[in-house]
């Protein structure tokens, strides 16, 4: 087989370790450079294949690349971009084959979650309908760590770690404060659908007493005369009450409490965050002082403080995606397979995109503790692997030595087209 | 002079780095046996002496006190809790003076911000004034930068290394979405009076186009139309604009932007929510995408991202204020002076408590640039110093090993007394 070119591109909400997956592409490709020629990355993600905005990966020193390992965001620029249904809009899609045959493209590596998995699928699947040469592997990456059969997505390890770390922290200081001042302390995290990121909360402490005190996960309708008795029996019992919140904490009814209205004391609407909107209800119903935090993008960029086991699955699912493409595989992703629990170990797997595609994985029942306000051992036993191990980046000055690529764009051989 | 008892209180928010002046207060102590006796500890500050709740580290191991240096949060409580007036409320005074009596208290350490200073300076007046033997000490604290005559507060260094390297982190992630999905990140930060918190956001970046674009400080009064329109100039420029909010912005008629309408029992007023204030305009008046964070207390108890500097720093003052008791100071506290800008050097001098109690340093305008969005090189100057280096925790299973602490609390040798 003569040598072909790469295309990679990052998709969807970023993570502090999506770089380090485009490293482990980028020097593994670099390493079979008999077999693949060029990774071109795209410029914001699919977008860039669409565009035909392909960043020429060659300029970039093994120095740069190996940089990409320790620093967050999306070095290559991002994209919350669906394709289209390829029944309606089959025009982008072969766009898309136009651009990698115009660029001598034959492997495909897609770094993203759900959606992305499915525009993999389809790429693959149009490719090999009109017989068009290509291998494409997704690389799975999502904080939400929602992907089917992967044992966990890397991304959500460092968010993990990240949330258990802060919660441990701020429960230290609101521990502090109860006697005379704050009695509690709200955390929200990310976590739309499922509460992974906010059961990684649970990690901060274990056992009668230890904060967080409450995890209010979107798996369990959220009753506020419930809750409220919960909080104040724990301010009675310990002085002080940490609540870790998803931001999809719903009612029975499916409505969103960041979406319920509040108002607050003096009538004011409360302005979005589940956060606020408990805390307000703390305040209304119980009358406690209280502090709250909105980690948002803080969480997912926390580089300097990553999971050293998720860089080292980060960079490995970079790794084998290029692997499985020189194997002559398509059509799969690269997953996180635990073959031992204690000690923690794992190995990668081989998944077919079309069970990964739009399939969503939620949290089960039973990582959830029976009254459905901490993780259970058995969450415990899941979580407690993914946030093993330092991985510091570099400092200078006194400020973390990410990387800042050039992004130097391939010249364009095709029309322009709007995606 | 015969061997006396030591008295030890943290006042007021807690630090990333309070611990670290514990530690440096007590291990000084140790080395000095022949004159201090044992360092009691008031159990949740002043009202410890108060009540009479007195804390006994001699029961701690020297390893466990080396873990105050790594240990975020106040290990034995703080308070909230100002003295009142002395002309009016002696009894309050007169009682702090028989417990120490009782535990034959020769040296009084309180380790604060400005009203605890003031809380010192009574003492040691009122010790004196009736011929009472105590040395008063103040251990300066706050990650509010506010107190006058020291460079810099510890606690500041940590808090300012956190925002700054938190601000980059997202700046970096929101740059990667900005093509399809996200235009505006904002950052809200602590600080109710002054922007020093603020302003460490700005060494996130340098130079035209960095983040954070816009620091929007409580010192320049905000106005609505005139920061929309630099978002909306940021966004056309660079694709996408990241804000650092102080809790303490405000109006030209000094009204907060947000109110939470409590207030502490100072007196301050509770800030919190600024950032969804501001959203809400950006939503308003430019219709982009956001994101926004607020830190908290996360902000304040990142031991995990402490600068080594200010580490170093709140040990050495907590040092320095043995040293000054045992030399025969009182009514002093010690402060941190900047004998060279580049290299930076330090060390630590003498500041009189009458010129500390009550006082606020508030930031230099010169500190901020001419447009009043951002930093000038003198601030950068400044603050660089501050964030120099990395003094990470020991790690365990993934989660930093912070200690905590027993409270054994020494015979009661008097009546009750109601605060």
């Amino acid at each position: 087989m003569s040598k072909q070119n790469a295309f990679y591109a990052q998709s969807g909400g970023v993570t502090a370790v999506i770089n380090a997956s485009a490293c482990g592409v980028i020097e593994t490709a670099r390493k079979h450079g008999d077999s693949i020629g060029t990774v071109y990355a795209g410029r914001n993600g699919i977008l860039g294949a669409l565009t035909e905005e392909l960043i020429d990966t060659s300029a970039l020193s093994d120095e740069t690349v190996a940089a990409l390992r320790h620093t967050p965001g999306g070095a290559f620029g991002s994209c919350r971009y669906k394709l289209k249904d390829v029944e309606t809009h089959r025009a982008q899609y072969e766009r898309l084959i136009e651009v990698f045959k115009a660029h001598n493209i034959g492997y495909f590596f897609y770094n993203g979650g759900n959606d992305s998995a499915d525009t993999c699928l389809k790429i693959a699947q149009l490719a090999e309908s009109i017989g068009y040469p290509l291998k494409a592997v997704h690389v799975p990456k999502t904080v939400d760590n929602d992907l089917p059969i992967t044992d966990n997505c890397p991304g959500f390890g460092s968010v993990a770690k990240y949330i258990a770390v802060s919660t441990k922290e701020a429960a230290m200081d609101i521990e502090s404060m109860s006697a005379t001042s704050t009695k509690v302390f709200i955390l929200e995290v990310m976590g739309r659908h499922a509460g992974w990121i906010a059961g990684a909360g649970g990690l901060a402490g274990e056992g009668e007493g230890s904060a967080p005190h409450l995890i209010i996960f979107p798996e369990i309708p959220f009753d506020r005369g419930t809750v409220m008795a919960r909080i104040d029996d724990c301010v009675k019992k310990f002085g002080y009450c940490v609540i870790v919140v998803s931001e999809g904490a719903r009612y029975s009814d499916g409505s969103f409490l960041a979406d319920a209205g509040t108002t607050d004391a003096f009538g004011h609407k409360q302005l979005g965050g589940v956060a606020p909107s408990l805390a307000a209800m703390v305040k209304e119903d119980l009358g406690y002082k209280y502090h709250w935090a909105v980690a948002d993008y803080l969480q997912r960029s926390a580089r300097h403080l990553a999971s050293a086991t998720d860089v080292e699955q980060a960079y490995a699912v970079g790794k084998a995606a290029v692997e499985f493409a020189l194997a002559g595989k398509t059509s799969v992703m690269p997953a996180i397979m635990r073959t031992s629990e204690s000690p923690y170990a794992w190995e990668i797997g081989e998944a077919p995109l079309s069970k990964i595609a739009n399939a969503e994985k939620f949290m089960p029942r039973d990582y959830i503790t029976p009254d459905g306000f901490g993780i259970s051992d058995l969450g415990r036993k899941y979580f407690t692997p993914l946030i093993q191990g330092e991985d510091y980046p570099p400092y200078k000055d006194g400020m973390p030595v990410y990387v800042k690529l050039q992004h130097k764009l391939v010249e364009k051989k095709l029309g322009d087209f709007e995606p």
